[in-house]
């Protein structure tokens, strides 16, 4: 517990108080909430797909279960995934293996800007190139020696900021969530059951 | 060599066939591409992400690499992430961790339509539903004995096809390059640079 997002890093923030954009207030509550009661960090995401025929298909995300209720988005958010010609598509959408880029993408943007805010560092401008390297030899199946995921993605930030919390940056990168659940794994359970008629 | 995506499991398809609304001699030409000449396989695929403030930010994506080449898309992608309210965010779009629950989605799905497609089983509807486990206190840094990511992740495919065939389905979801980065992870390397006057 000796790098977490409290107020032991700001002091007590002035009452509306904002770096880099984040409601620092808002932030704290929900910290302070879960530091009272560690369950309440306990969340579900969640999103359904439907297939589109082809290679295209689209999820909807409506909400999500956090702080012990179930929590609606103010929106619901389509997100749609096609191929390029090459790999048999229309390009109508991102391919998959691009939405997982831009989901790591977001991750550390925000996890950055976020805990940095907690600690008073403060954020000009940011932003990221990510490239992902994969061999389809191992989706097509044409060789089980061959990973079929990316085995090596590289992120660049470029950063607004004064240059001695630059290192420090780098460092609360290493709280996002997509980055941890890419480079540490996670379970994956896949059920296929028969659509009801 | 035993399982990939050749003629072997389908013959000779009929000049313009489709299966699943996929292409195949068009998958296939990529196929048999790459069974002459194996580095065509390898692809580089990118994303460009801006910080908007806060905990808004925007991917774009343009093109990638395979076949040799540079290929651009045939349009420009964008990709909007936000964090909902409880996250200090307005919730105008997709948190990063529901990015990456639809780039599975997207993923499992189009892996397991496109290899039931060369191996001649049709699929007439496919949805899923996905649901996967954070608990924040691992990304708050509340506990370092927590996972700051994914720990498990469920995928609940229904599908309508050949009963006879969907158990064959659930072990062609194995394809899927995203669900084999999370599940065997893949190095992420995060370098931050000063941005330029």
């Amino acid at each position: 517990m000796t790098d977490q997002m409290t107020t032991e890093q700001t002091g007590n923030p002035v009452q509306g108080a904002t770096v880099n954009g984040i409601h620092l207030e808002t932030l704290q509550e929900t910290v302070h909430a879960i530091e009272q009661a560690s369950d309440l960090g306990q969340c579900r995401f969640r999103a359904r797909n439907i297939w589109l025929g082809g290679t295209r298909n689209r999820s909807t995300i409506t909400g999500f279960y956090g702080a012990r209720q179930e929590i609606a988005h103010k929106q619901t958010f389509e997100l749609h995934a096609d191929e390029p010609p090459i790999l048999a598509g229309n390009d109508e959408g991102a391919n998959p293996v691009e939405h997982l880029l831009n989901a790591l993408a977001a991750c550390v943007t925000t996890s950055m800007v976020a805990h940095a805010a907690v600690r008073g560092i403060h954020i000009e401008a940011l932003e990221a190139e990510l490239e992902g390297d994969i061999d389809l030899n191992g989706f097509l199946g044409l060789s089980d020696a061959v990973p079929r995921g990316f085995t090596s993605i590289r992120v660049n930030f470029r950063v607004k900021a004064d240059a001695a919390n630059i290192a420090r940056l780098k460092q609360l990168a290493g709280y996002s969530p997509v980055l941890n659940t890419i480079t540490q794994g996670a379970s994956v359970d896949i059920q296929v059951e028969p659509q009801q008629a």
